[in-house]
């Protein structure tokens, strides 16, 4: 488990590669729920995503000899191009492992970061296979998108940030993937204020912590299905679900429907474009689930990589 | 004209009711031209634009009659929204004039900021007659929309606030529509930086300051027709025009393909809703129109108050 320090530690590694991102007032979204809310904009990080933040403390702590044979992840989105760029801006060779059914944009957006992108499989599971056979065949590191101690030690920087700028913070939401971002968040903010209480946010489609947390033990999901692509995680990280399971308040469940409408809300009331992923937090909050009534509570805006399509679905035709 | 010192007290009397926005890196955007290009996201504001720094500093400096009888102005877009919310913030009745034209959605705005909204009229002319008729028969304050001293004092804090942010700037670009957000901005910078550039921008249907410039003197537009509608000033302000005169540097103009070009580029790649004013000076930066290369450069998004089917427009079909 990443200790308050490995993430202090994080943020003087990265503070100066990466935004400090901005945590701005929803006013509207907030009284709708009779709540003060905030958004950390992690929408507006580097590469569009909070992801950059862990790899780049990944990459930073690599020694000569992996730096110098290079890194390996699997990924069909924002950890591809954030590990792409952090090993780019270390010097480092990055190669990126997508099934073949991945959105064109995303195998740009990494090339363009100048990974070396080798399409595999169908599936996450095929993908994942083939990284770590190439991590063998080329001595590459693999990099873990979120069961990774360094890697939740830098996504943690945003509850660092969080807590310093914002005046006075109750509640704190977050959306789950495979649960790198809130891992390192709740290690952060229980180390550093218990009394604030951190919130998971997972799509019903991908509900892989919340199952996990029922069972008592991380599970594998067969099927998912939801508008957030970026919260699609196969699995609970063996590292990351005691982590939740110890620090975090409790875990809700959106519906599409509910991102789609958190996702109008941030682009018309807040001006942000946000992913389904970076939309779910304000869902969780706008949807009545989260008792937040009177309180002060900052949803975390995880990523605005979404493509021309998918916004179009989200405006609707009315 | 507004001096420093009215700009400085401007800041201190609004300081605590509005956002202090961010300015963000928009590397992607700056390196296509060669230049560091930052945007002050004055879209982030309250209500959405700019307009609310000018019309806080009006209404905090109403006498008590004037406090006691309310405020009136003429806009069919983010200026009414603005000072109906500074109005009612500081407990003062407020009166919007439109014309019949208006869209439904600012019509709403404004009376969801507590605005009392009369309907008159085709165009802004006769909007603009009716509510100095207003001010009359109720004995209302006529707050200008930009060629007023407090409300361009107001809009200069834009500009104070740019050179603390930024480490260093050497041209800070403006979309103008009346010209108050450029002559407040260009009273700030360059009373305290001469150095820096200050350019303004205005889209090619309503280019009402570039024509006033090269005629010698504030002229009036017969017809407009452009995207921009935030930008569609019928005239250069008496007050507005002398300053731009004096202190900006140049003023270009830009297309609405490039407008819409250039609120693609701030949605996708910024993660930015901006509206069509907000998106023009930043697609002066694109256009290549401005000496920009090699230089460090602000772009003011200055509001981000645009529907649904506009955005549906910009992200276009294919």
């Amino acid at each position: 488990m990443p200790t308050l320090s490995d993430i202090v530690a994080a943020r003087e590694r990265i503070a100066d590669r990466i935004h400090h991102t901005p945590l701005l007032s929803a006013t509207r979204i907030g009284a709708s729920v009779g709540a003060v809310l905030m958004h950390k904009c992690e929408s507006l990080q580097k590469t569009g995503s909070f992801k950059v933040r862990g790899a780049l403390n990944r990459v930073a702590q690599l020694d000569e000899a992996a730096r110098a044979s290079g890194v390996v992840t699997v990924s069909a989105g924002n950890h591809a191009q954030a590990l792409a760029w952090a090993a780019r801006d270390a010097g480092v060779r990055c190669t990126v492992v997508m099934p073949t059914t991945a959105s064109r944009t995303k195998v740009d957006a990494s090339r363009g970061y100048g990974a070396e992108v080798v399409l595999h499989g169908t599936s996450g599971i095929e993908a994942f296979a083939r990284a770590h056979e190439l991590a063998v065949e080329r001595s590459l590191t693999f990099v873990h998108p979120f069961d990774d101690e360094a890697v939740m030690a830098g996504q943690g920087t945003v509850g660092l940030e969080v807590l310093e700028q914002a005046d006075a913070v109750d509640d704190v939401v977050v959306p789950i993937g495979g649960g790198g971002l809130i891992a390192g968040i709740a290690v952060a903010i229980k180390e550093k204020r218990p009394s604030v209480r951190v919130y998971g946010v997972e799509p019903t489609g991908a509900a892989v912590m919340r199952k996990s947390l029922d069972a008592g033990r991380p599970v594998r999901l067969e099927r998912m299905q939801t508008i957030a692509d970026g919260l699609a995680a196969p699995m609970a990280g063996d590292l990351t679900y005691p982590i939740v399971r110890q620090y975090v308040d409790d875990v809700v469940l959106v519906s599409d429907d509910e991102i789609v409408a958190a996702m109008r809300e941030l682009l018309f009331s807040a001006k942000l474009l946000a992913e389904g992923g970076g939309a779910a937090a304000t869902a969780a909050v706008m949807s009545g689930k989260l008792p937040v009534e009177g309180r002060r509570v900052v949803a975390v805006v995880s990523g605005g990589n979404v493509d021309r399509g998918r916004v179009r679905e989200v405006l609707g035709d009315d």
